[in-house]
């Protein structure tokens, strides 16, 4: 016993070591791959080292943590958009479950292609008709009603091609990107187009980022005491529309500060890239824009300056002369789906 | 040396645990008060058993991390409010400042009324007259202007009575509460009436409440892209009011889920703090619903249901019938102020 005194106290001090760094930094990813669903290559190496940039203590490019927001488009970005917009097949699935108790709608579109199965007409009704049943979806219901509507959708709704949950056709190697940006103390956002209230009550487990980290399109909302009990009621009127230009508003309205990093997939997210890429104050070495393009229609769909779902047009153009990142999702993801590699 | 070894590990022991405990605590806090500027009684020990219960993971109250949400007003609540709201006086020094290259404020009231020093026409003009200042006070400028001129504002201008920054009469009480509930992994908003570009450029260094923590009244804004430098622009339009029964609607709109805690000072806050402590899915030992009360003439101000800023009276009357905390500044605030302890 005597003898071991001497080692044992260098054990000891080798686990103190041990104990408080692991204590401290959280968690040991020195010699893993923080992203292993990204194939090596460029596109990987230039997130990698932005990352290591900013955070790195003695370099010029460095981030106090507090600057280190990192803005995140939902459709088609951190989840699949195709055969339709993902909140659309909600909607349709509660105007469908609703129309029992609505027989005017039977009559009157966009409501009657819905019923009906009418892809054409439901398209031919515009971006005017979608907002119709987005709306009739929501009215009239408490606030926490609908986050129970939605709950129960995405806990049992699939898709119609791959047969999962909408909530497991997210992308892999986006969320590995997540977490790797919050490890290195960056706070992540979603700034979608799709619905504020559709996201939030489940976006937490899923992607890791809470309600009050979601950004996005809303319908006004009312505060009242129903009998006795405060509660908050939705209202058949738009509030906002986070997309396009809209997108760098609806990132001052609720962040209040220009983000460094920005993710997105289509001319929808150009305004919010160009915003945080070359807005007042943006240092370019200090900054992160990255496209998602969808060119892998066996894994995935392949579409971009054509496609009425995710237009990739204007925005392809300004992140090839912008040297902004475009990720292949071909080319340069491994996996795209996490059952994929389960 | 050879009868030190004992000993020695036991000290080893020690330090390991002394160590490992405040790398993961991040501060050791258990013998001090953390509410020191509090003075003791049923007020404060409320506070600390709600903490205490909530974070209690052995407890029926506990609440996991993510529910731990905690929404305060500013006005009154976390600084003062007199003479009048401080906003108001940042908008009658940017009136006053602009004033040279609008020749026809001269005969314009509410303007008039501010370059000739016309307080009681000033209040004549009423809420519509005051939203008109803030208007002009913001207009044109892009957000990033803007922000540059309350900092050089906050940075500067001295209140009239203390002669002291207006940063500067915060109130220490809610400074230690603020800091208190973040020690027990309490997320803290601010959710005020005043304008939410007005108070993000400087809640992060008097408050330690970060910019996309602040809800507040807006104006709208506006992308666009000037000169090949992409902008954004503050419109003269209201956007939101984030006042009475906007407060839930704020909340719910920029948070997204019912905090559990709430603090406020007037009738403005009544609705904020009906939804927080009975809200749809409220537990009343889950909760804390708190006023604080502008009891101290000397030190402070003393006012509530017959003054115009700040008006406390139906929110009193259903503190009183709720077992809402009623905050009594003059008896339960050793201190007021931080420069008073300095």
């Amino acid at each position: 016993m005597k003898n071991q005194s001497q080692p044992l106290h260098k054990s000891y001090l080798i686990l103190i070591t041990m104990l408080v760094a692991s204590a401290v930094s959280g968690c040991s990813t020195a010699n893993k791959d923080p992203l292993p669903s990204w194939n090596d290559g460029p596109n990987k190496q230039a997130i990698l080292d932005f990352v290591k940039r900013t955070t790195d203590k003695e370099g010029s490019s460095y981030l106090p943590v507090e600057d280190r927001i990192a803005v995140f488009d939902n459709d088609g970005t951190l989840w699949s958009e195709h055969p339709l917009y993902f909140q659309l097949a909600f909607a349709i699935d509660r105007i469908k479950a609703l129309a029992p108790k609505h027989p005017e709608w039977r009559s009157k579109q966009p409501f009657k292609a819905v019923i009906e199965n009418d892809k054409e007409a439901l398209l031919a009704s515009g971006e005017h008709g979608l907002v119709k049943l987005i709306m009739a979806s929501h009215a009239g219901m408490t606030t926490t009603e609908f986050e129970q509507t939605v709950q129960d959708w995405v806990s049992t709704a699939k898709h119609p091609s791959t047969n999962h949950l909408y909530t497991e056709m997210v992308y892999q190697p986006m969320l590995e990107l997540l977490e790797y940006l919050r490890s290195a103390e960056y706070k992540t956002f979603i700034v979608s187009g799709g619905g504020v209230e559709f996201m939030r009550p489940w976006t937490q487990q899923v992607y890791g980022i809470p309600p009050e980290q979601v950004v996005g399109s809303s319908i006004k909302t009312k505060f009242e005491v129903r009998n006795g009990q405060p509660v908050i009621v939705k209202l058949p009127e738009i509030d906002f529309i986070d997309d396009k230009e809209g997108k760098p508003v609806g990132i001052h309205k609720f962040i209040g500060k220009r983000p460094v990093a920005a993710f997105g997939n289509s001319d929808g997210d150009l305004a919010m890239l160009q915003w945080v890429s070359k807005g007042e104050g943006a240092e370019k070495d200090k900054t992160l824009a990255l496209i998602v393009h969808h060119t892998d229609g066996e894994r995935e769909w392949a579409y971009d300056r054509e496609s009425h779902i995710g237009t990739l047009d204007k925005a392809l153009d300004e992140a090839l002369s912008s040297d902004w990142i475009v990720a292949d999702m071909k080319k340069d993801w491994k996996a795209i789906y996490p059952f994929e590699i389960k």
